[in-house]
């Protein structure tokens, strides 16, 4: 642990004049739920926890922290995977809260756009666009307390990215606090802006480490009223990248959702009482959305796509929802896995993603591998096929005490990455870096690229007082 | 112009080492074609020509300038449209001529990717795609010398980005030559890559002023050979713009093309021989385009679109393409404006965007505000409507000779400008800033946002030698 940075006394009173003294925490008990991550996997403790109110206030905040030398920590809904909002350790840091920015300033279904700020729930987001009758979306486990500054922050993925894309598609516009106090306004709505730097994706992803986002302009999409789906059981992960191709063929962009199950992963899920659709004896399974608007043929293509796949010896059998609540019953076979496991104990989770031609070599290498170092190793993997992302995550073997495997928990997580970055992967492919992955993605990129991310760090950030230790690893 | 930059005499030398004699041009008929861009709108002269065969060879020649401190100005097909290609006038500058560089690497049709050499012309990218049953749906006028590194250097546009994206939507990973010779190899196939600042967004459209791109990894996407045409007449910009969401609303993303064309253009290209299929006394008119995979009900869908749209009166009349010759007819409505346009004389281009919803109010106000500047003035418009995107240009009052007209262009410009900027427009929408438009677009821009532009330029490129003047205006 650093030694504790000393503080002007005066800075919590001068914080306290800004946003007022019921929006500076400082007592244990009133900073405990933003000092742990959700998971209980991060903790640290903050020197102060500030909870501005606008943009204003954020700007005058930083600008005070600025002329201390404080570090911050912006801090949206806390949902994140990697400690990305956990503040260090220490008590030198302030963590900024978001929490109280959200004010959905603009829907326009014109020019489908939506203004919102930083602090707003990405649940609330999806509502607004419906209520105009457009579809915004972004979809994870944590829409209904995850914010849309986070969803920026992390470049969040989901289960719709393979037909939108990450958050990154689906920003115009942004609205950021600089290190030093400064408001950069680029809220444009624009959909072409070709005049300069694209100083807006710089700023996505980049975990609150080059500024923090307030406000941002959203892009909507039309929407999908229109939606067919259906659970297939296949004979190889092989068969299901081959998939993909031949489900696009028929379907295009219509084609929303191509998720992967093993085995495994499903007989979890049903040992919990989810109905198994096919109770059929494949090693692998899999979740297909078509979406398109009112009166789109999505059943019709999605029944002669899986027709042709069976065909083609792609898919041994397929159920195909007659109803929302039996659609409802396949998303749950998907969507119940991560909670499912955590009845095995302590999860090792990696997100890892590769070329999906590669994705078939991925499990076939570390199956063994994985067996090899820790006999017994229960592997729950799962993911986003369409996009060569998979949830390698691991459970201890039956016999194995939870501390015991937990101990085991970097050796492991190298054999994932190792094998991942052998096949040209990421990996990080939708959670981010946070502190826990920051050292590690720095290791396995190459010096060049490292030394043009402190570049890019450096030159925002000189004083490094933006969440620091986060994406880059400290020193 | 400034004044010569002392060179080392040895440069021309060590560059023939690396790339060969033949490679290094510095006679002034070689370089002619190098000096100039296609439309002779601006010239320059060069130190001398380079022409590289190989990344390699790019790092090499790139490294000996940075040893000698000379500048350098990437080029590609040299078909840009605001000199970002251009070198000085004063025989400082090296042009880095891309033109050996065209091998297509690899196209995996499952990944759905293809990896090209910079050099590589855009039509072949659309023919390999083709070839393998995908689409690189990027297409511009110029796709036929354009090369992938220029569309990248610039963010490239053109008539499908309403569905597609711009160029950027379209780049999964970049390999780049740094200022000073190091090579970035970001050459990932990935559709999700979480681990860090998105460095292959900065230097799209930075348009060489941060490196060199030399080799890219491209998104494919799924053929669309259903397609379904339709010229429509309108009775105002305002109807064209609601015209977007009802479009959307029957089709979704299988609207690749909302085209709008001023009454002015179409009778410009009708005179030039271009049959009018509807001959209606409407003041805009507009193409429309839908596509999807085979046996996609577009036409069905247009025909309904359509149906909807007279019945709102948002559509006067309307003609339905009802073979290919005749989707080519109405194609070469919207094509042959530009070429058309010359016969009026030299034309003072703007290419501007602005919110949708804006674009009554931009044609509304322009139009009588050109006319009190320079009675008698021809604006011919056109562009991109689902895009927000104008191609605002302006013609001679046919009684002023081409060179007072010539005079008059920056005060016009200013007028377009300020009017765009002032509805929270873009004065560059899709043709990048180059030399011409840099020093308007800082002027425009806010305080805080040219010097994070300053920022990320002096970081990456801390001597200034990477394409000087262009996106930055020099000092």
């Amino acid at each position: 642990m650093d030694p504790v940075t000393p503080v002007p006394s005066s800075l919590t009173t001068d914080l306290a004049a800004v946003v007022g003294a019921d929006h500076v925490l400082t007592d244990a008990a009133d900073v405990a739920p933003y000092a742990t991550d959700w998971r209980g996997a991060y903790a640290g403790t903050p020197l102060a926890v500030v909870r501005p109110g606008s943009t204003d206030e954020v700007s005058a905040v930083v600008r005070l922290a600025h002329e201390a030398g404080v570090a911050i920590v912006p801090q949206g809904g806390n949902t994140g995977m990697c400690g990305g909002a956990t503040p260090s350790g220490d008590g030198s840091q302030v963590v900024l809260s978001l929490g109280r920015m959200r004010k959905i300033r603009d829907v326009d279904p014109v020019s489908s756009t939506m203004t919102v700020d930083a602090g707003v729930v990405l649940a609330e987001v999806q509502q607004a666009a419906a209520s105009v009758d457009r579809l915004f979306p972004l979809s994870l486990a944590a829409e209904g307390s995850c914010t849309v500054g986070g969803n920026i922050a992390t470049n969040a993925g989901g289960t719709a990215v393979l037909r939108y894309g990450m958050m990154r598609s689906l920003v115009l516009g942004l609205e950021v606090v600089l290190p030093d106090g400064r408001v950069w306004d680029g809220l444009r709505s624009l959909r072409k802006d070709n005049t300069g730097y694209d100083l807006t994706q710089l700023f996505i992803g980049a975990e609150g480490t080059l500024g923090i986002v307030t406000g941002a302009v959203l892009t909507l999409h039309p929407a999908t009223p229109a939606r067919a789906t259906s659970w297939v059981a296949l004979p190889s992960v092989a068969a299901a990248a081959s998939l993909l191709p031949l489900l696009r063929d028929h379907a295009a962009e219509r084609l929303t959702t191509w998720e992967l199950v093993s085995r495994p992963a499903l007989d979890l899920v049903v040992s919990q009482g989810v109905p198994d659709p096919l109770a059929c004896d494949a090693p692998w399974f899999g979740l297909i959305e078509l979406a398109g608007p009112a009166g789109a043929t999505v059943g019709d293509d999605l029944e002669s796509a899986l027709g042709a796949a069976v065909e083609a010896g792609l898919v041994l059998d397929a159920a195909i929802a007659g109803s929302p609540a039996q659609r409802d019953g396949l998303w749950a076979l998907r969507e119940r896995i991560s909670e499912a496991q955590e009845s095995l104990g302590p999860t090792i989770k990696h997100d890892v993603s590769v070329p999906i031609t590669s994705l078939d070599d991925l499990v076939s290498r570390l199956a063994p591998a994985l067996e090899q170092a820790l006999p017994g190793i229960r592997p729950i993997v799962y993911g986003h096929v369409g996009d060569g992302n998979l949830h390698y995550n691991l459970s201890r073997p039956e016999s194995l005490e939870p501390d015991a495997f937990w101990a085991r928990a970097a050796e492991l997580s190298a054999i994932v990455h190792d094998c991942t970055v052998e096949l040209d992967g990421s990996i990080s492919a939708e959670h981010g870096l946070g502190s826990s992955k920051a050292a590690a993605a720095s290791a396995y990129k190459s010096e060049v690229e490292v030394s043009l991310m402190r570049s890019v760090k450096d030159a925002l950030d000189p004083r490094g007082l933006m969440n620091p230790g986060k994406v880059l690893p400290l020193g």
